[in-house]
């Protein structure tokens, strides 16, 4: 699962390279069909992700992917939308990961793999 | 070059697979850095695209993509943001064209490629 716009960057060919599907996590409002959003806190104000419903089975392995973890608040989202379609989050996977911000504690106990640390 | 957001699922992969580079269009506000931006007219309203000023140099080739043609408002502020960066546009491609809506005349003279013609 990328997220919302530069997940998608990077998701599709990590999802190529391991011969899996792709889905995406948009911000609220961009996708067709019936979704499942889940709201989150921003520095300044409230945002939301949203999934289409049939977007992953019950019980499927899910990898979340991004660009750059910086407070997790995204990330944390995402994980907590694909949960609620009962699929398993083996781990978040983003390019840069700013260690300061805390984001890797945020999201556990789902674990991320990081390209970057600053 | 690939257009905000879906252009961001499809132009990666085909920039690996000819083994070139890849840069966004995105909506305005989204990039850091010196930009350059061009408006078009929406449905309802306006928009705007955007792309960082050294994302192309001058002479440059380069195929613009995004997942739908439809009235091909969005692929030609493209075009024309491109060529302000005097980058010659072979073509545009993308994977699903709503021929009836005319967006390939739109888009004219750079030719369009696509997978799927409704």
């Amino acid at each position: 699962a990328g997220l919302d716009a530069r997940g998608f960057l990077f998701g599709p060919l990590l999802a190529q390279r391991l011969g899996v599907g792709f889905v995406q996590v948009r911000k609220r409002g961009k996708l067709p069909g019936p979704t499942l959003s889940v709201a989150y806190q921003l520095e300044y104000g409230k945002a939301e992700v949203e999934i289409q419903q049939d977007a992953v089975a019950p019980g499927q392995k899910v990898l979340v992917i991004d660009d750059l973890l910086a407070t997790g608040g995204t990330l944390l989202a995402a994980c907590e939308l694909l949960e609620k379609l009962q699929a398993r989050v083996l781990e978040c996977v983003v390019v840069v990961e700013l260690q300061e911000l805390g984001g890797a504690e945020r999201v556990r106990p789902v674990p991320v793999f990081s390209l970057v640390q600053y």
